[in-house]
Parts: structure tokens; sequence; C-alpha cells
């Protein structure tokens, strides 16, 4: 084992427990959610990106911003719950070469009914089991990860990676 | 916005940051191992898991507890696996409905590689970010997640819904 890794056992356990708890948590979710609104936790996430949107609507680059998602994950989620009715697009007028994507009336009434159930799983599973003095601590280290990875992130890495690998 | 949830703000940011943290982690690894060794967060773990497994070896059924996956889930990742030459599969002597998955030479070089980058990663990420506290935290808070999770796991609302919906 310790010829895997140079991080000592007790830190490499912290980042292990965090990581599992988190996947699990989510696949905790995304089960509920399927479960009560037919949705998973991905089209959760977009629908309520645009329920709390100016207008309800937002560009697709706007939305692979707002969830972290790659564009073309956004472009393909977004033609599947076109197709199931949850949300539509529309040219933007103020750019020729951008498309709105906006709740529909059947996509508000989903995300509406999913919050309620969603909400409260979210104050059952990790709200009520963290003290505040954890709440606070899990707000300013995970608000400094992501400032950390927004510096840091993998792109000059990936970029080395693919000037090595391609062209 | 406070018409779809009961939820304070405050504690929803908390969430909310949480969340996001732990996405942006995980997709940063994921780029990351990709460009790096030319696997998936995902295969990673089954990988990992496999290595400080017994014999570099386990059955389908406890890879996927390990994992935290669903079993449809991990058998098909581990075809796309047995198919790149990651991993190999084989009866298993003690029980006849049991299935061994090993590493394969190819998939022990390519975890040993991984890991050497994936460490560095989640130390600068990570680690290195968060204060002792916080990282004592985090410990003991996710250990309480993980814990209330498995209590009350969503199982027996999903089959309050299942008897609703179907059958």
């Amino acid at each position: 084992m310790s010829t895997l890794s140079e991080v000592n056992p007790e830190d490499w356990d912290v980042w292990r427990d965090y990581h599992r708890a988190g996947r699990e948590l989510t696949h905790a979710l995304d089960r509920r959610l399927q479960a009560d609104a037919g949705i998973s936790h991905p089209e959760y996430l977009l629908l309520l990106t645009l329920w709390t949107a100016p207008e309800r609507r937002l560009r697709t680059g706007e939305l692979a911003d707002e969830l972290a998602w790659e564009k073309s994950r956004v472009s393909h989620q977004v033609t599947r719950m076109v197709a199931r009715g949850l949300v539509e697009r529309s040219a933007c007028d103020t750019d020729a070469r951008g498309v709105w994507v906006a709740l529909t009336p059947d996509g508000r009434r989903t995300v509406i009914r999913a919050t309620r159930d969603h909400t409260d799983a979210i104050r059952a599973w990790f709200l009520d089991v963290l003290t505040d003095d954890e709440l606070r601590a899990f707000q300013t280290a995970s608000q400094r990860i992501r400032e950390r990875l927004a510096d840091d992130s993998a792109l000059p890495r990936e970029m080395e990676a693919r000037a090595d690998g391609a062209a």
C-alpha cells in the first residue's frame, strides 16, 4: 500500500471519507429524485439553475459555467430534456450564435415538486448531521478548494499533455 | 427563490458550496487522470480498489460494495476494462455464481503510474488547502453523513414510490 502513495495514511483517510460521503450523498439524492420526481440529480440541477436565472432562461455557455459541465454535456442533456418537454430552446436576439434554454411550464412544475422533497433530503442527510462549527468549516474550506481549483485548474497540464499527445 | 425551499439561505449556501467543491474537484481529478494516465476517475477508483484488495482481486458484488456503485454499473465498467486489458474475469472456486475480477499486469502498471500524479493533485487541491481543524471536521462530519445514509438510506421511500408507481 505504501508503495502506492506518498500521502500519509491519516490524510488519505480524510480524503477517502470526504470523497465517499460526497459520492454516496449524491447517489442517494439521485435515487430519491428519480423515485419522487422522475428526474436524475444532473437533470434537477439543470432545471434549478434555469429556475434561479433571470427570466428562467440562460444561454448554453452560461449553463455550462453555472453547472461546471463541459458545453457538449450541457447540449446533450438539453436535447434529451427538450424531447421530454422539460426545457425549450429559442434563438437569442442579441447574439446570432447564441441559443436560449428556458424552462417549459412542465419543467417549472417538475422543479418545484422535486425541490420540496429534495430539500427535506438535504436537511436530513447533510444539514442536520453537521454541527454549526462543521457547517462553517465545510463552507470556508469548500470555498477555498474552489478558489484553488479556479487558480490552478488542470488546464496548463492538460494543454501540455495534449500538445505531447496530438498534433 | 424563497418559494422553492424552506431551507434558510445561509444553510443552502453551505450545501451549495460543499456540493460544488466536490463536483469541481472530481471533475478536475478526472480530467487530470485522463490526460496523465488515459483513464477516467471511476476507472481509477476501480483499479485502486482491486490494487488494495487481498490478492488484488474481488468479486463483482464486493467491488460494488466498496465503490458504492450498482452491481450493473460495475459489470458494464468491468466489461469495458477487460476489453482494454486493464482487468480480467475468472471463475470463483468457492462460489459457483461468483466471478473474480483481478488486475492484469497492464492494469497494475496503470494504477501505479496514475497514483503518483493523482496523489499530487489531491495534495495540491484538497489536503494542502485545508487546515488541520478543517481536515478533522471534514473527516468526522463525512463519517457521520455516511452513517446517516446507511441507517436511513433512501430504500424505504424508494420502495414506497415503486409500490405506488408500478405493479
